[in-house]
């Protein structure tokens, strides 16, 4: 029996972590609005994960009534010849897509070897993914000016609006050192940037926020404190945007934007040409 | 005059921040021993942006000497038949690849609406995964025992096994509230888990290192000191390990792993259905 006739099941399989064949199928999904659950089969690296793995989406393609859709990024040929033979699915397979069209461009082979995380777990770039991780959580929150000119990017902006998610996806995905400064009444008072943060300007990044959101933000934490009333978050804002402007700091708003759009917003003005 | 003979820009062209764009064209590229050059190209959402990408692709065509190789997730047909009919490059259009035989299977138009990031922005998932990375941040290194019951996974392990950086990931990615908590010779001389823990056994997940490692990265922090030395890393990473045993903890050890591996397992452990 089928849960509801409009839902399927997609799998989602990978020799790896799966994180490829995740991103694969969920954005080629998000543009048909049906409802989804996606099932994640990572590490399907041998035969008999294989055959586990055709057993499972055999037993939902015959639960369900209706093919499941698997999207692979496998790079095992034996794996992708069962799920090929054997599934009663539709296999969408990501790299039998694209590399074969590539090899005849290149006029190389691909090597078919599973994407490790880990190959560049031992790498230089991954050590500084790592080293960027505790850069930026002891550069949380304004905790510390020392090694401030270490930074590749400093974030400042009222109290929540989004300066901690946004460092940490920026040190996780880019490697990037990132400090993040909260401007407070003190600095609006002075009428002017946290002393600390002045000789590193070109660095500057300001976040602001919808006075709205940020109450309601911040009643989610302190509730009714005069902290999250919307007259408190109206002055700050106001403050703080006029700060950033008279400083000549660039901002962007975060009322509508996820982290990812704020970090890459925020990366095509570090690094303009794009190539990061 | 190519820099080298073997060289090829790759473009990751996107409507939205480009982040599948580079999972994709990354992946792919990755099956290949060649060195390659990115430059990613976001918010490529209107003709106007769409003729300076071109435009940015043909100039590097002429100046390398060979086609590029672009890769996009393009939903705005306008845009990716430019970039088809006007780029000399060797274009991987995603979405056109796998959408239309979507469009069959499934019965119903897809609505090449550009991926938005921030249509989630706005989703209770979204809101759980700010909670969790603040959860997250709030339960690092012990630092608070309230609130523990709330966490989805407690790592635990020796100082530097990598239970930070997991942690955040955890968070930032999928949403999970986790708290981490160090092994520490006080724990080691008890001879058993921190006593706070104990409540909490089902959501414990040890993370270990080899000790040749561990030293290695503890005298990046603190060179030359006992706490690195060699002879007290095999010490504390002995005992942790004896301790998880005893305990019947879960623990898998980093030493080669990526963070995106280490998640990945304890995701398959926490959610063995592969349902999230």
């Amino acid at each position: 029996m089928p849960n509801s006739p409009y839902l399927r099941t997609v799998f989602l399989v990978s020799d790896g972590t799966g994180i490829t064949a995740e991103t694969f199928g969920k954005s080629i999904m998000a543009q048909f609005d049906m409802p989804v659950r996606y099932v994640r089969l990572p590490f399907v690296d041998s035969l008999e994960k294989a055959r586990k793995a055709v057993e499972q989406i055999n037993t939902v393609a015959q639960n369900e009534g209706v093919r499941p859709i698997v999207f692979t990024t496998l790079v095992n040929m034996d794996v992708v010849h069962i799920l090929n033979a054997e599934t009663r699915a539709m296999v969408m397979d990501m790299f039998a897509t694209f590399v074969n069209p590539l090899e005849r461009e290149l006029g190389i082979k691909s090597h078919h070897r599973v994407g490790r995380f880990s190959d560049v777990a031992k790498s230089q770039a991954y050590r500084d993914r790592m080293e960027a991780i505790n850069f930026s959580l002891m550069h949380d929150d304004g905790q510390m000016n020392k090694g401030l000119e270490q930074s590749d990017v400093i974030l400042i902006g009222v109290s929540r609006s989004g300066k901690t998610p946004t460092s940490l996806y920026l040190a996780l995905q880019y490697g990037l050192k990132v400090s993040n400064y909260p401007l407070i009444p003190e600095d609006f008072e002075r009428r002017q940037l946290p002393p600390s943060l002045l000789p590193f300007k070109p660095k500057l990044f300001g976040l602001t926020i919808q006075p709205e959101r940020l109450s309601e933000i911040r009643n989610e934490r302190r509730p009714g404190s005069r902290y999250a009333s919307l007259e408190n978050c109206r002055y700050e804002v106001a403050e703080a945007e006029a700060m950033m402007r008279r400083a000549g700091v660039r901002w962007l708003s975060t009322t509508t934007k996820s982290i990812e759009e704020i970090a890459t917003t925020i990366l095509q003005e570090v690094m303009p040409d794009g190539d990061y």
